[in-house]
């Protein structure tokens, strides 16, 4: 295909680099206590502390009521392309879960902007493990981003809850 | 910080490294003429073409009405943490919009899925350049992702709309 800017040929792409620009507490220390999503444990206290470098960027991020958080998923196993989730006693492929051994072990949560001091962004509903290296924080905007009536496949039947015994 | 398990000293954290996982079919061929987000532009049809090496991560996907696509923007030019955006005319801070030039220049959007044929999703929305590099694909889940009454700060009072003239 002339004209890509990507070839992909063999097993993987080319090779992109990103960096941390700061780090996400939270309450959850272990693996086996993350929540399965944010929203499912919507009072779950969390700080973002965003590099002093990167500080400039915030201007004005305290307008919005909820950020989408993209961060990297640095403990998150073996990745299986089909496996049977936390939520479901089928399997389901990777693209259609929200689990965290994926290829590119991106993580997305929707959480809620509490207040900022200086490069700490205070926030609620969070479901990373304590340390999270963080990748980007942008503003969520419903226009673009909310689609109540959506129809979500086998999560429409799974309801949030403990994970299933025995599941990774 | 004892503990962590990365470090940021300096100006930038550890280095995280992915790869594409398939590249992304849209009509916008230039940089000028790609809407400001895939819901400003809703019927605009964009193939996401997955590597054949991930088919089997497919698996169940047809389900879901939407789909969170993560994209690498490799022509997203100079980052500058404050700039005035395409939509309005008062600088922002970068992590208070969606502009491409970012610190890691990961790009999100809620596309609609019209149908799968193999390793390709139609899909509906699209607001990517195209052959813009694949980095992920998620099922979009309302009770985790849908909150349309979230207060949108700036972008509020900025309607959707062509770019304004000098803005990059």
């Amino acid at each position: 295909m002339s004209g890509d800017r990507l070839m992909l040929d063999g097993a993987a792409g080319d090779t992109i680099v990103y960096r941390a620009i700061g780090l996400i507490r939270t309450p959850w220390l272990r693996v086996e206590d993350v929540p399965v999503q944010g929203a499912a444990a919507p009072d779950a206290e969390g700080r973002i502390e965003v590099h002093q470098d990167y500080i400039e960027g915030l201007l004005h991020i305290e307008g919005f009521d909820r950020l989408i958080v993209l961060y990297h998923f640095d403990q998150s196993g073996e990745v299986k392309l089909v496996r049977r989730p936390f939520l479901d006693d089928e399997p389901h492929g990777v693209f259609a879960m929200r689990h965290p051994a994926r290829p590119n072990p991106i993580g997305l949560t929707v959480v809620s902007l509490t207040h900022r001091a200086e490069t700490t962004l205070f926030v609620r509903g969070v479901d990373m493990l304590d340390g999270t290296p963080l990748l980007d924080v942008k503003p969520y905007v419903p226009r673009w981003d909310a689609f109540p009536d959506s129809a979500a496949g086998w999560l429409d039947v799974s309801p949030d809850g403990p994970k299933r015994e025995g599941r990774e």
